[in-house]
């Protein structure tokens, strides 16, 4: 068993040099596998996510098949919801029977005991710790992208509803916004306390805000939260998606790690965050349907734009879409490895 | 009437000194409109897009109603495509029967002749031209966004198989960009002709692509049009959606006017794009969801984010959301010509 020190992956967080570029994939773990569409067969994704045997097994499967330097639990981040007292479904996105929408709606939540309402998630990262050769990423849901569910009641392309909220009723989206920071902080925390060696935090609608809004509304509870985490002493990781224009903001969070999507070259946002902060990311997930030359081109240039300095962790700049190739994420893992292979 | 040297929208697209900064709203003519809803009552989306007479009703309502500064036409990006030989249906979002997915299924499309596809379009503008007293404005869909909608086969969040043929087949998708671009030039040179006094391409996926493939794919065939539309010596407006981190090249483009999104300040987008270029926008559509003194304030941010120099169009950052209040637009459209009357 390789030795935790010997990580590329959590040296690259800390920003310090690797044996070579750390890769793994958002959503590694999903149904482009038809190891992972075996398991599904069986058991619905909301079992699937409560079963820890199970999504310990749909963890593993890509780093078994691929070899990447961390394995990211297999979760959601709706899930440490229902413990709030919401009433959550998946068909096959987020449903919920009851969104927020009011000061009554909100007083109404709780903030959720993780021990109490997901011991599954910590089951399942105490099996992967005995499982896993390479680190285990823990995670959840920014408060403001945790926000936009529950106020729209589901997925969207422009939350609308939830952005009125925020933007009708500060004071009232504002006590939500806290009690979903104080549910993901304990969520993190228990998942840190069951073995996960990293914490990430997905923003998936920060990119939905204005700076000034971001600024406002959605930064200061993931401040907050990472304030809180720093003390476990384990790598922060924060991605706000479609975030370009908020990486000035982003650059003073108390992040160790920055994800970035594909619509900002990592050199740009290298130069932003500055040079404390590692990097995540950043190839376009349509990449994986492109001959593979041109594949290969694309690596490179992911390589090339994030340069030679430590602190890039390589990885798509979004989840890998559903009708991927697994062999052109075995190409993408290996030629990362061979191109920044430091001997 | 008000002659046309007077036009403060005309003026503006140009960087001139105005009386006011012009307004007008991306959507005006829609279904947040009582007056709108009842015309639909009759008729569906697409018979509404091709009976001059119902198109220039609703085109004519938010002036009627708000005084903006200019008015566009009622029609739809996608109208131009059935002359290509594509089978299009609203439910109501843009459904393709037959999806475009291959060289041979390019082959087979036709570029549209807008005199035999779409008379309609030009006798609504001339309509409009006898009863408007502020220019209208004619539009297009860029390539690339028609592009997504017909190798899709509709709309999608992240538009993964119109990527996907974009990078994995470039050169049936480049002669397919390069169709849909002679198609959009032509569509737009009969509106010009019609009586047109500004045209605008609408890029609303540009900012699914990364600052290289938008370099490589989607800029040259918008290039091409905007050189071949410059000769008729009307304001050129161009709208890349989401387009943050892709201005530097927009810069570049022969454009009067850049639109922009509400997630890149105007003060900044000035910055990139130079002083020759007029900007139209920002204010994101959830603000006309906020109480009045906080939409005020917003407009007002909006404003002062442009600042003093001339060569500023306001208009919302995106198109105007179906459950606004007509009211809180009047607030808006007043708020811009009080602040900004320089008499």
């Amino acid at each position: 068993m390789r030795p935790k020190s010997a990580s590329p992956f959590l040296a690259a967080c800390r920003c310090r040099p690797t044996s070579h570029t750390p890769v793994w994939i958002m959503r590694q773990a999903g149904r482009y596998l038809p190891e992972y569409r075996k398991v599904r067969e069986a058991v619905d994704f909301l079992t699937l996510t409560k079963t820890p045997e199970l999504a310990a097994e749909v963890t593993l499967q890509p780093i078994r098949r691929f070899g990447m330097d961390a394995a990211i639990l297999f979760s959601d981040i709706m899930t440490p919801l229902e413990g709030m007292g919401i009433d959550l479904e998946f068909k096959p996105g987020p449903v919920i029977a009851n969104p927020v929408r009011s000061a009554a709606a909100v007083d109404k939540l709780r903030v959720a005991d993780p021990e109490e309402c997901v011991p599954f998630v910590q089951e399942t990262i105490r099996i992967l710790r005995r499982e896993l050769t390479v680190p285990l990423i823990g995670f959840a849901g920014a408060p403001f992208t945790l926000f936009c569910y529950l106020v729209e009641g589901g997925g969207s392309k422009t939350f609308a509803q939830a952005k009125a909220f925020l933007i009708s009723e500060p004071e009232a989206a504002g006590q939500l916004l806290a009690k979903l920071g104080d549910t993901v902080a304990r969520s993190l925390e228990a998942q840190a306390a069951a073995g996960a060696q990293a914490l990430m935090v997905f923003d998936s609608w920060a990119g939905l805000l204005s700076p000034a809004d971001y600024r406002r509304h959605a930064f200061p509870v993931v401040d907050r939260i990472l304030t809180r985490l720093r003390p476990l002493n384990l790598p922060l990781i924060y991605f706000p998606n479609q975030g370009a224009t908020l990486m000035e903001d982003v650059s003073t969070l108390p992040a160790d790690v920055v994800g970035v999507d594909w619509r900002l070259p990592l050199g740009r946002a290298r130069e932003i965050l500055g040079p404390d902060k590692a990097v995540q990311g950043n190839l376009d997930p349509a990449a994986l349907f492109a001959p593979p030359a041109e594949l290969i081109r694309r690596v490179d240039q992911v390589l090339d734009d994030a340069g030679d300095a430590p602190g890039h962790i390589f990885n798509l700049g979004h989840g890998i879409e559903r009708l991927t190739d697994p062999d052109a994420v075995a190409r993408l893992v290996d030629r990362v490895h061979e191109r920044t292979q430091r001997s």
